[in-house]
Formats: C-alpha cells, sequence, structure tokens
C-alpha cells in the first residue's frame, strides 16, 4: 500500500499543512518538527507528488539554462550557482548547452523548452532577433547573464571598461608593445567576451596614442594549449611584445608557461594579465581581472525567480544590473617573484 | 494564426512526416529538405510541440543526471558530455547537484525527478540501500557512472589498480618516503575516488614492503589550495616525504607550487604524481594517471538511451564496463626538466 501525506501527518502527529511545508523544505518549520516528518516520511516509504503539485499550480517548478559551453571554469560556476539557487527554491533545472551552430539553430527552430520551464536563464550569448522573438514566444520570464537587453532582465559586468583596465595598468608600467591573446569574434555562436574584451584593448591603446598592430592580435580560443600557441607565435616574432592580456586565465597560463619555456623572466622580460581570477590565478601569481560570476548567476536567478513567483515587480525595478570587476595585482605584472 | 505542422509541409512541399522528421533531426532527411521544412517552419513563425509529441509517447524525452558537484573539471566533462550525447538523441537533461547532507537527504526523500525523467545517470556517488530504493522506486532505468552495483548499467574506472599504478611508478624509482594528498574519506557526500584511491596507495606501499606512515596522508579536499596547504605540512616535517602521490591533478598543482616556493627542486627533491590529466597538466608537466571521462559519460549515456528506447537489451548484454586508465610519465617524475 502507498502511503499518504495524511499517514505522515499521523505518524508524525503534524498537521498535514505542516507535512507539506516540510517536505518542500519552507523555512518556517522548526527544524525538530521537519526531522519528525522526514523521518516518519521515510519510514513510510512516502514519495511526495511534485508532479501532481505542479500541475495543481499550472507551473513547471523548472527553469531552462542555456549556456554555449559547459566545461570552462565561467559556465561550471554559473551552473553550480544557479542551480543551488534553484534548488533551494524548489525549482529543478533543465540545461540546454547549444554546442556548435547547427545545435544552436535547432534549438531555437524547435524551442524543446516550450511548456517545459517557468522561466529561462541565457548565459553569454549575444542573440539575434530571431532568437529573442523565440525566447519571447515562450511567454516567460527570461533572465540574461553577461548581456544586456530592452525589456530583460540582466546581469553582467563591463567587459570592455574590465579590459581597459588592465591594458591601462600595463601602459602605466610603460609598456608600448602589449599583446592580445583572445577568443574568436567571428565564432559563430557569437558569444560575447571575445567582442568586449578586444574593445577595451583597443580603447586603451588609443586613449594612450599608442599604434594598435594587428599582427599583436592573436586567438587562444579560450584554451591553455591556445594560449601557448598564440605566446609562441608572438614571442618568435622580430618585434615581440613586451606584455600580454589575455582574455581569459586559461589563455593566460599557457602563455606564462610558454615564455618560461623560452627563458624569459616575468614580468621583466615579459609581463601576463589574465582575466576572470580562477582559484589557480593565485597560486600562478598571476595579475588577472577578478569578476563575480557566482554574484552574477545569484542575482539574475534570484530576481527571475521574483518574477516567477510574482513576489516582487523586479523587473520595473532594476532590470539591468552591472557588477563590478577588480583589477587583482600579483607577480606576473609586479615585484621580483618568477611565477610559474 | 498560429502556423499547423500541415502549413509547414505545405509550403515546403513535402509530407507532414517530412516535416516531423525532418524538426526533430533524424537522419534519413536529405540536407536540402531539411533546410526547406526548416526555412518554411521559420517563415511561419511555427512552434513544434515537443509537449504533444511527449504525452502522445507517454515518455518525457528527459534523463535526470545526479552529481555530488558541478564546478570539478571531472563533473563538468561529465555533464557536458552528457548533455551532448542527449541532445543529439532528441532528450533534454535535468541536472540534479546534491550540494551538501542536507540537500543529498532531501533529493531522495522528495525524489523531484519522479514523473519527470525516462531515465536517470547518477556520478560517482556511493548510494545506500534507502538511495537505491529511492532510485529503483522511480520505475525508469538507472546508469552509474564511477561506480558499481549488480543489476545496475554501470561505466567506470580501477580506481584501486589507477592508484597503485602511480605510487608503483614512484617506489619503482627508490622512493620510500611517499605521501599521499587526497580526499576525506569520510565525507558525508560519499565520493567514491577517496576511499578507492587511498586503498591502492595503501597496497602498493604494503605490496613493497613499505610502512604506511598515517602522518604522511593528509587531506587535501580536491582544490588547488587543499593540495598547497597539505604539502606545507608535509614539507615540514621533520622526516618529509620524498615524493607525493596526489589524488587529483589540481591537489598536485597546488604541491608543485607550494615545493618551488620552498626552493625543492622537481624531481630530484620532491616528484609528485597527480590524477585526471586534465588539459593544464601536460602544460605543467605533471606525471598523473590520465582516465577518460568523456568516453565513461558517453558510454552509459548510449547504453542507457537504448535501453530507454529498448532498441537492444543493453542490461544483460554486459552491464558493468570497466575503462583503462594510463600512467603519463611527466617531468614531475622524470628527466631534468624542473615544472611548474
Amino acid at each position: 500500500m502507498v502511503a499518504s501525506i495524511e499517514d505522515v501527518a499521523r505518524r508524525a502527529g503534524v498537521s498535514i499543512a505542516t507535512v507539506s511545508r516540510a517536505l518542500r523544505g519552507l523555512p518556517d518549520v522548526a527544524t525538530g518538527t521537519r526531522d519528525r516528518v522526514l523521518t516518519a516520511a521515510a519510514d513510510l516509504n512516502y514519495v511526495a507528488s511534485p508532479f501532481a503539485a505542479r500541475l495543481a499550480s499550472g507551473r513547471t517548478t523548472t527553469v531552462g539554462l542555456v549556456v554555449p559551453f559547459v566545461n570552462r571554469w565561467f559556465f561550471a560556476e554559473v551552473i553550480d550557482t544557479a542551480e543551488t539557487a534553484l534548488r533551494r527554491a524548489g525549482f529543478d533545472l533543465l540545461l540546454y548547452n547549444l554546442g556548435d551552430r547547427e545545435g544552436r539553430h535547432r534549438f531555437f527552430d524547435v524551442m524543446p523548452m516550450r511548456k517545459r520551464v517557468d522561466g529561462v536563464l541565457v548565459a553569454s550569448l549575444v542573440l539575434d532577433d530571431f532568437e529573442f522573438d523565440a525566447l519571447t514566444a515562450l511567454n516567460r520570464p527570461v533572465g540574461l547573464l553577461g548581456i544586456e537587453r530592452e525589456g530583460f532582465l540582466s546581469a553582467r559586468i563591463d567587459d570592455i571598461a574590465a579590459a581597459r583596465s588592465a591594458v591601462d595598468h600595463l601602459i602605466g608600467q610603460g609598456h608600448q608593445r602589449i599583446a592580445l591573446i583572445g577568443g574568436d569574434t567571428d565564432d559563430p555562436m557569437r558569444f560575447t567576451p571575445p567582442l568586449h574584451r578586444r574593445d577595451g584593448y583597443r580603447d586603451a591603446l588609443e586613449a594612450a596614442g599608442l599604434e594598435a598592430d594587428p599582427a599583436l592580435e592573436r586567438l587562444g580560443f579560450f584554451t591553455v594549449e591556445g594560449g601557448a600557441e598564440a605566446a609562441r607565435y608572438l614571442l618568435a616574432r622580430p618585434d615581440p611584445p613586451t606584455a600580454i592580456f589575455a582574455e581569459s586565465d586559461e589563455m593566460a597560463y599557457g602563455a606564462l608557461r610558454e615564455a618560461r619555456r623560452s627563458g624569459l623572466r616575468i614580468p621583466d622580460d615579459l609581463a601576463v594579465i589574465g582575466f576572470d581570477d580562477q582559484p589557480l590565478s593565485e597560486l600562478m601569481d598571476l595579475t588577472t581581472v577578478r569578476q563575480p560570476v557566482a554574484d552574477q548567476a545569484l542575482d539574475v536567478t534570484t530576481r527571475l525567480l521574483a518574477l516567477i513567483s510574482e513576489t516582487e515587480d523586479a523587473l520595473n525595478r532594476d532590470p539591468a544590473v552591472v557588477l563590478p570587476t577588480e583589477l587583482v595585482l600579483r607577480a606576473s605584472t609586479e615585484g621580483d617573484a618568477d611565477p610559474l
């Protein structure tokens, strides 16, 4: 026989409403009471039915998260933070990794999220009008992470200003030949950071009256190996750079490694700055632009949940949030220690 | 007016069945035909309804993936690989990150996957009987990644043998004081690798007639900083180790960094071996145990999908797959180059 919620309430000696609240993890249930309910439910092998609750409410208690990549530090942090915030609110996460151009086309054509989600989060993708229309046609709240668009919730950093702060620092140290190792700005996935970080790099050079040398801009594809290859090319030139700004820490790790293998002293012969401040970067003594990834993800997820629950008018209040970045100075541009 | 599938078929000049096959991405539709259908669907703003298809078939076309962590390299690779394989088969991924002990209890008590999934993947969690019963009660195929259990599909590596191969290598080089930097074997998440890799370490010492020194086993919690702290403690002892086996590459990076800051030469003063072979490890010149993470995830996901589709009797054929690992020798245990 299948145990009912009434059976659980009777065994735990509490009301049915309390069982429901305890099992849904709502905060206003005393710890002792919650434990008694969970024990009673476990003893009776009671299985709550979120499906029935969902049907009754007309909700799916699910949020779709659309990402261009999964196995990069930034996106793993976003998925982790969003999933945790959603789970605490009783929501499930449907993960959509677009993968490649074909996968992206199919996703927005077929829109598998339809009728499956109460809201959507989109991370670091420049969407075209067709894609925005497809999202809007879901008639569900949408939160954007890393990009901004009129009428949508968003949380992001200012990639242009952040990149500029890194290059300004190098210019302030007297560097005149500063290279860029970046992502592919023609990438069909239209992932935003490469576009904006390159703009920030060029803006800084222009503001300082330094001529941009196209030969000093190399693609590193956001991987360690790509960063190493780009650095190998740059350092083998007849007029090599004295400093490198990499658009991600991983590409900077590759550049540091390549420089060390070439016998260069860091930062005397070559200064290196990254972007992200991954946990490894402190150990690497890498100067880098720290961005608050978890804060961005938590901010937009929390406001999306507020919109879904209609507990506040989150959209009208302050839809577009820009969180600060910070240039973290370490030995790859400063001081005596030879990093890596 | 909302466009119907008949409208799309008429506009594209193909049958309704072809529209359906093209929109679902099935392989036996010519590329030109598929393009014509997608164009017609886009022109008419036609939105396919996977929900209706699911209701008709009694399926959810969704697989739940249960993980103890998201933002560690191993799990990001697993999520990426599983999501890609599922998407290609027309399935969505519901991601469940257990987070902590309380989250784990609630997950298996409430079982939010109920009626939402056609199958379940569980990664690197030692499940207790209550948890296995909760999974079995879903009455859906289950695939295990990193663990094995009678009657369940699984793909894993042999963590004990893999760890032993690393420590055997150090013993073969003449090391007698070999330290272990590992994960917490009393962790309430009961994450499997720390248990098995420690067993492999101890087995290797015992087989070589070396006495295990409990002071040489330190926790590094699978983080770079944890590995660095453990190495700091070990290297400050009156009788420091001459070699370290770390249960993950990240902990090994921390150990290498700490050794270098202490002025030790690698591998002459201290040899270091990691576990995983992350992309960064080649650049770090880290000797490590390479495990095929994507292969494990792809193998179990593919067989789970076969079970769901009942296209073959995957369970009876060979339910428990063990994939090989490989000790990759680099300068952190061999040769002259001083890594990191």
